[in-house]
């Protein structure tokens, strides 16, 4: 028997239940993972309310991401080997609700688990594939940003946004970073941003206008939408993109489409997902990924870990949305 | 005198009056063209009406295309000769309330006015800028449209459309143009469109998929947004674009986040001015367009002339959305 974590019905944290179930097997193409540690996603809050495109199968496994050690191989997997640490790459080809992998042990497809670079602990290994995935993709494949760009990262104290801020550091582009309130602004500094503005105390398309000396940022990366489209238009270049990678926003988005026009501006529904399902952009983008983490110019940051069984705190946490960095859980 | 069309209150088409004032000389950088025909833009709907981005000064004067003969050239005045044919090109250095060409006679910056081919008549001359450009820019520069792709052009029997279907083929694209109602579906046929929706009609994201195999449309090509627009996401293909060059709903526009997150979609305010304003971009632009037209693949469409007397009833014609192509008026 091992423990793991699953939901009986949908709705808040305290929904999260550590159970004793039986081990699984690994399937043909599949591997079992001995959970070290794991990975906290907005996508599992999602499911765990019912919200997610993937809908809950009661009672329901959740979890995307995880770190830990190949313990056994189903047939035919020859990607890797017993005993090798790996991290699971958030993907439609697990099923949260069926292969979930919060918990001790978790069976996943052999396409998700992916080794690590050996200098991360367990705990940085369940923050690299959402975050840099997310932020590679947008600001570097598609928006090819460069020395000369401004680039805006909404949400910057999030786990993608940190991300988004040391790759677009590493690629030499100024970088504004928006937070609600100054309370994170000395973090995100520190964690590199060049500019900070907190939306709730300043108007944010005025003082990116005031940094930029009216020019404006290329690229906007926001999984927020909701009235701050708008504003972030007004934020935006002439010519530039918004990417769009979430939806936390939970009401209605107006399209702002006179300030679009006016600027002819672009707004991308962007996913991850891009990366991992195409093995040469997903080649590509974990060179790039490793490569930073080896440099240093990529370090996952992490804001708290939680063990286990303080799996529903793990969740509100999240929810209270005052951390800075990822959310791990240790097993 | 000339007789030229002011408005002195906005509102409808009767506010357009026909008015003897007298006839200006060209200041600097500026020609003078005695018009010969003029192309209907929504551009000159918009400022009757008082919504468009240029407010009018009343008494206000209206128009961006015209063709005709230059007459006078101010001090130095270099690209065109006087009695030479020019197209004037729809452009922001063109004030259309001061300098709009609805009239026997129009000043222009000589920037706007260019020559266009000996082969088309005064009437077709006042129907190649706005509905080339904005069909060259998007399909062409823009979204890179080759033989491989489904083009999905929406009002497709708007000058821009039809202006989109002939670019479109040429480029040897699928085309599948819509109208509202089937009365229109001939038309559109004819003119090359490989498969007609009409909207009210038929379901138009289960026809474009039914067409497509399942695979939608790469490339949309809009001016209507409003409602409309997340049936568009419906119809596109994953990783689509949809160009965005108009506003022809009067609504809000909601912005479609879930559909286009989960197709990866991308949507692109878009203006011909990118290629007025830019002169390496007009000039591939126009290149392009006059090799269209002397070979015939591009061929103006025109859906009726009215006399410049009948200003008003041309302007009515124009908003009862019943033409298929251009509406001029000859002088």
């Amino acid at each position: 028997m091992v423990r793991i974590v699953r939901f009986h019905e949908t709705g808040g944290p305290e929904v999260l239940r550590l159970e004793q179930v039986a081990e699984r097997d690994p399937g043909p193409s599949e591997v079992r993972i001995r959970v070290e540690a794991i990975g906290l996603n907005r996508a599992e809050v999602m499911l765990r309310e019912g919200v997610y495109h993937e809908r809950p199968v009661l009672p329901s496994r959740i979890g995307y991401e995880a770190a830990g050690v190949v313990d056994a191989l189903g047939k035919g997997v020859t990607s890797v080997k017993q005993g090798e640490r790996v991290a699971t790459v958030p993907s439609f080809a697990l099923s949260q609700t069926q292969q979930g992998v919060y918990g001790e042990s978790a069976v996943v497809p052999a396409e998700v688990a992916v080794p690590y670079p050996a200098s991360l602990s367990p705990i940085q290994g369940a923050a690299i594939w959402m975050q840099y995935l997310t932020a590679y993709g947008a600001l570097v494949h598609y928006g090819g940003l460069g020395p000369d760009d401004v680039a805006l990262i909404t949400a910057a104290s999030s786990s993608v946004g940190i991300a988004a801020i040391q790759i677009a550091k590493q690629r030499g582009a100024t970088v504004i970073a928006t937070t609600r309130h100054s309370a994170k602004r000395a973090a995100l500094l520190d964690i590199g941003a060049d500019h900070v503005v907190a939306t709730e105390e300043e108007g944010l398309a005025a003082r990116v206008m005031e940094i930029t000396d009216g020019g404006g940022a290329r690229i906007v990366l926001d999984p927020i939408a909701g009235p701050m489209l708008t504003v972030l238009c007004g934020a935006a270049a002439p010519h530039g993109t918004i990417f769009e990678y979430g939806a936390l926003h939970p009401g209605e988005t107006a399209y702002p489409l006179m300030p679009m026009l006016a600027k002819s501006l672009t707004i991308t529904g962007y996913q991850m997902l891009d990366f991992v399902l195409d093995p040469a952009r997903f080649g590509a983008a974990r060179e790039y990924i490793f490569a930073g983490l080896n440099s240093g110019a990529l370090t996952p940051v992490i804001d708290r870990t939680f063990a286990l069984e303080q799996i529903v705190d793990a969740h509100r946490h999240m929810e209270s949305n005052t951390q800075c960095g990822k959310i791990v859980v240790t097993v």
